[in-house]
């Protein structure tokens, strides 16, 4: 009897638990604390009206024998499928099939699970710093080789985004197998352009890579800037590129759980078609979604519910350029804010980011999220986040100013 | 690049996909038919009042920033844990702490995703017949070895159960790592006594062996019958053994998705305890359940919430009384019935299970699941569930009993 060996290589455990212990063990210290989180990367505001009120007509019709629902079709409700592939892609002129398509529980899940479609020893690039699950879950699945000193796993490329790259990493010197990127970017808050976009398609293409592309952020994108709010968006990328979408950021969901995720048919890897995996592995270990669930997200495609979502992520958005303004203000430099909810700033003085998060929790109150936690390149940043309330974020903003203003 | 080979192993698609398909096509060339569906176990009964009224609730507390609620606790809320582990166990008398119960969307995804914490190269131990689910999952863990022409797999160790052994599998002749159990059972409806129960753990723990013990049918154990409801009500399970629970059949939350894992503490292998790879696994690849869906769950543990739900237990178990009491009339054999909402009957003259289908759909417009489709012993078989109207399945049952009493 043997378990799997690789989650006894896992560091303790996961990041935001971490700052979690830590916030609470200084708030039983401190009652009188008042703490301001602008740490995790979850919403405050509540779910829109037209949410709510698809919600609750949703749960009306579990109550009557003649609109009840039982199992959910395992890949998603096809009113939820349709408005997904003309909204969030015909729209953008992408054309896909509706069983192109997956509903699940979210993209961390799906992020997670799509490592069980790839053989043991394909080759993983990832970003540092990045979202630690891409890492975790390689861990676990034995695609990571073994930790090493500088925090490194020896079997991982990495794709390092520094001050110096501006945040956008450069193609890998040795070719890898899978490539997750995230645009815009979590932790660091950058997006990237069309031709910036197009190198990595093209690369993935020419060295028959798949791209597993993390667009959980593409919401915060302003209309008015030419960027892609789907890989999908360049060409020749539904022959190399799997895409993970949230409705967490875009309609306040990370506590309703759905996410999208888009295997289309063209991408085929030794002639198999990773489609017809990810359906088998989603028909077999997952049931779909509630219907209710279904039913909330389909409302931010009305116009109302478009509206509705679209004034939260401004105003989320806009807590993101506040802090990003006050940082500046007072010498701090920072990155991302201007197309997604987050704030990445270099740390005063080349403080560790732990050492930085420890400073901000004693001496302001204030919590956010050590750059190191994402990756070793992340050493010496930090981020922080719009998701906050609008006031709090002000006067967090304030109390930063005051203390490195001084 | 490579994919995950084991996949290619899985025959085309899935079980009740099959049946879907085949009724679709029989339902679009006769339009007119009045088509019975026993097959899959998918309830009809709407939601029970108590948890209407939780899940309207629990949506308001959505619109509001004060009672709006982010990212769930990835293991469950404690709300819905306190309740488990008090109505659930505790006053079954198993003692268990909330950290060895988590909650999640459902007991077909823990069940598969179970395999992750587990080494490639356990033996697992598969009753035949059995959900497919178990089987599949294994498959594409790589623990199946090849498929062969009997339809068993190379590497499983298969427990039979048949109409001989009374549909209770006998311990395997060759020792497995890893047991799978489901008591009362699908798709033969048949439960287990503690002493028959008692076996299997004492078997495990001699031989240190991990059972994984499907309770997603324990609620439709009538209270008069002294039969487990839990594998812990057996002395040293704890230490070898980790329970699946579903509300999809107790509580009529297939289109919802909510169930429960306990792993318990005490259960380690090589000094390593389950329960923190199972915490560690569903920490990194799933992000918990939604608030909504837990506020309806725990309704089901108010007085007035227990009485609604074992009043639609009981309509779905009488309609499998009346199912097996319908064809025992007409020289049907069966099983099942008494406390599962399953009858499993025995095909007449050894008709193949899917001529038997074809026969009650072309025939009777009545569909069913074919026993064949749960595993090679369960050829001659066949499953009706009792998941249907009342007023339809005696509609059924007249039907079958018309067709063969001639």
């Amino acid at each position: 009897m043997q378990i799997n060996e690789n989650y006894l290589k896992l560091k303790s455990s996961y990041l935001f638990a971490n700052i979690a212990r830590k916030v609470a063990a200084y708030g039983a210290a401190h009652p009188e604390a008042d703490i301001i989180k602008l740490g995790i990367g979850d919403v405050t505001r509540p779910l829109v009206p037209a949410v709510i009120d698809a919600l609750h007509k949703a749960v009306d019709d579990m109550a009557h024998e003649e609109t009840f629902q039982g199992y959910p079709p395992e890949l998603g409700q096809k009113f939820l499928l349709e408005d997904i592939q003309k909204y969030d892609f015909a729209n953008r002129g992408v054309q896909l099939d509706l069983d192109e398509i997956f509903v699940s529980d979210g993209a961390k899940s799906d992020t997670g699970n799509i490592g069980d479609i790839f053989g043991v020893d394909n080759k993983v690039a990832i970003c540092d710093p990045v979202y630690p699950v891409y890492v975790d879950t390689n861990v676990m699945g034995g695609r990571a080789g073994a930790y090493r000193e500088d925090g490194h796993w020896s079997n991982i490329i990495y794709l390092t985004c520094t001050a110096e790259n501006n945040f956008l990493p450069e193609l890998p010197g040795e070719r890898p197998d899978i490539i997750y990127l995230c645009f815009p970017n979590n932790p660091t808050g950058m997006a990237i352009d069309k031709a910036g976009l197009k190198k990595w398609v093209d690369y993935a293409r020419e060295n028959e890579c798949v791209i597993l592309y993390d667009a959980a952020y593409e919401a915060f994108i302003p209309e008015d800037r030419d960027l892609p709010h789907s890989i999908y968006e360049i060409e020749g990328a539904k022959e190399c590129a799997i895409e993970f979408r949230s409705y967490s950021k875009t309609a306040g969901f990370t506590g309703v759980r759905c996410g999208v995720t888009v295997v289309p048919k063209a991408l085929k890897v030794n002639g198999v078609a990773l489609n017809a995996l990810w359906a088998r592995r989603q028909t077999t270990k997952f049931n779909g979604v509630s219907y209710i669930t279904q039913r909330g997200a389909a409302a931010i495609y009305t116009p109302e519910g478009h509206r509705q979502i679209m004034e939260n992520i401004e105003y989320y958005r806009n807590n993101a350029q506040v802090i990003a303004a006050g940082l500046n203000e007072v010498g701090l430099r920072t990155w991302g804010a201007e197309c997604s909810p987050y704030v990445w700033l270099q740390t005063p003085d080349h403080m560790k980011s732990w050492d930085f998060f420890d400073l901000l929790l004693n001496e302001l109150q204030v919590v956010g999220t050590p750059g190191e936690g994402f990756g070793p390149a992340g050493e010496g940043y930090f981020r922080l986040t719009g998701f906050g309330n609008a006031e709090r974020t002000k006067e967090a903003v304030e109390r930063i100013k005051n203390y490195f203003g001084r």
